[in-house]
């Protein structure tokens, strides 16, 4: 029995062989971000209980200013365009905040 | 000399050493993710190269179908929200897209 994950999605008979190389590495990369975003929110999930526990509001906009800043820099030196970076980052801490404000919820309820 | 890059974000005075300390881990996961994402522009700036020389289309529905079901499913074994994995995977091709086009007009002009 193979499941959708265990079938890199690029494998298909009727792709020309460079085009197949290429999707499987893009599928392994993927495989690695998915893991990789995985575990930031169990991170973001501790920070969003520790924040609950203390009082402290979900959201914070000069750790969310520094932490752009930071991404931009580093895209540059890893050759990705910064403004995809910083894109990404709004993505992924939107869900965070989601997130936090349901822990803060389930906390005072 | 310090730049924004080598300042780990969460580092602040002010703030208590158990958020510190997770903000560290969400600090590196981030310069991992970009890392990963650059990589992965890479690989499909490489696709868009060769479907533009083969005068294939920029956008493949059948292709983009198959990762978001691998996707999911990675996402279900690696405990991520396989919603956020999807809309994660949406996002980051919406983009790539935009690069194939480019790439397909660069090739025709």
């Amino acid at each position: 029995m193979t499941s959708p994950a265990d079938l890199p999605a690029g494998v298909q008979a009727d792709v020309p062989a460079e085009l197949a190389r290429l999707r499987g590495s893009i599928d392994n990369l993927d495989a690695a971000l998915v893991h990789l975003l995985s575990e930031r929110f169990k991170l973001t999930r501790a920070v969003g209980e520790f924040k609950a526990r203390q009082g402290l509001p979900p959201s914070d906009k000069g750790r969310e200013e520094r932490q752009t800043a930071r991404l931009r820099a580093l895209s540059e030196q890893a050759e990705l365009d910064p403004e995809f970076a910083e894109k990404f980052l709004a993505f992924v801490i939107d869900e965070v905040v989601r997130h936090h404000e349901a822990i803060a919820r389930d906390h005072t309820a």
